[in-house]
């Protein structure tokens, strides 16, 4: 999907949500767990309930790596399911990857082609190396950790550098010359929304991929008057908050009533882009 | 396995190789593409001929994710199958994960429950959170990324911080800190032998993975010259120049003879220890 495609869907649906389907095992409700395959169920459940006020979805692979070979299975039958019935659909492999040349472009056959995604996450730490293999993809995208939500973002993305910059900016700024907004994401945390308004200056067109509202405290507000561009930008993604929102026989139209909340306050920032 | 088992195998085998199982299915060998589970069986082969020069081995999970389920089931079969044959054996999982903390605790559970390994290589970028899981478990190790052997490294692993040091030597005297000679390593790249004596300056006990031997153009002598400590602290990994060295039949036998070289390379810094 290219960067108009993407636009194209979120001016669609006025949302620029993105459901994360971190699919715990341990969390799943308890009719699920007896299903022959109870996270592509549960998957699919939250899938049909949620794909009208969404524009992405964001496994990530961990929580399928858990459970091993099966899990990895499941995960792929998700993605099956989502490109057989919701086309337009935005697939995001959480996947943090990071390794030289010949490792990084098996990673690139994995996601982009064994498995049908649109974007991976990718780690920044070991260089250019490590991401050109999957800008070699037309119409794929990778999405560098610049500044991440997590508490311990201050050990080292935000270490200061001799040149007065600190490390994710430099990440930022180096990145953008290996591809363009046409194949280039980062992503930046809700937590940490003024932050937005400074990567703006230098990073005005690409779009971010955020995650940090709900659960970890961002507010959807915060982070569109920070980081809205004039084609929308953003990608906000939450995970645990409308997934595990319920964990019950209703956990699905819950899952709804937190996607559909979440994207009607996004609507009127979509609504006012021309 | 801990720090005085892991020496304890180096000393038997006066050794301290580790074979890297980056098993690329499209590079095997054209009698073993037939077989039901080819990348278990050129695994099982590879450890079977090397196993007496070597003291751990380390899959890269790319190669087995390239292949989807079935890749992720061949990677459990092997690590179950040198557990079973090879008891002492340091078993490493090359994934390079970092995430926040509540998933990085389900990659710990992938690689130190689900399998069986001794140790998972870390990407530091997002911190003490990401790795923080990983050292919960007794008798597991966290090998973190310091400076890699690939050519990029220098984007950032190796940028100047405002405190004059290279980002590198920050997140190996940080995550000193987190944990202890006995659950830590750091990957350092034999293509940068000059590092390492610069390194064991402020990190003399920790063991150092060291990839590049071989196919990238680093040497056994030099690592050791800079690298070796009073319990050798060093597993210098050679993936390509062992498993692919001859691709006909003769694959083992040829591995095998790869494998026998670098360790008698090895021997004379062990014999010499204390």
């Amino acid at each position: 999907m290219n960067y108009e495609e993407l636009y194209g869907q979120i001016r669609k649906k006025k949302s620029f949500l993105c459901v994360g389907l971190d699919t715990d095992c341990r969390l799943l409700p308890e009719h699920i767990k007896g299903e022959e395959f109870p996270m592509f169920a549960f998957n699919k459940a939250i899938v049909d309930s949620t794909a009208e006020y969404a524009v992405a979805y964001k496994p990530n692979l961990a929580f399928y790596e858990a459970e091993g070979a099966s899990g990895l299975a499941q995960l792929e039958m998700t993605v099956d399911y989502i490109r057989s019935n919701y086309p337009g659909m935005f697939l995001i492999a959480d996947a943090k990857r990071g390794d030289i040349g010949n490792t990084a472009k098996l990673y690139a056959r994995a996601f982009f082609e064994k498995m049908d995604f649109d974007a991976v996450t990718l780690a920044p730490y070991m260089g250019s190396d490590s991401i050109a293999p999957f800008m070699e993809y037309d119409g794929k995208w990778s999405v560098i950790l610049a500044l991440t939500s997590n508490k311990s973002a201050t050990d080292f993305e935000s270490s200061i550098l001799a040149s007065g910059e600190p490390l994710y900016e430099k990440v930022i700024s180096t990145s953008m010359k290996w591809g363009s907004k046409d194949n280039t994401m980062y992503v930046v945390g809700a937590t940490r929304p003024e932050h937005l308004a400074e990567i703006r200056k230098y990073c005005p067109d690409h779009f971010l991929l955020v995650p940090g509202v709900g659960a970890q405290g961002g507010t959807v507000e915060e982070v569109a008057e920070y980081g809205l561009n004039a084609s929308c930008g953003l990608i906000i993604n939450s995970s645990r908050g409308i997934i595990f929102a319920d964990r019950t026989e209703k956990f699905a139209s819950v899952a709804a009533e937190k996607a559909k909340e979440l994207s009607s306050k996004m609507a009127p920032y979509i609504e006012r882009l021309k």
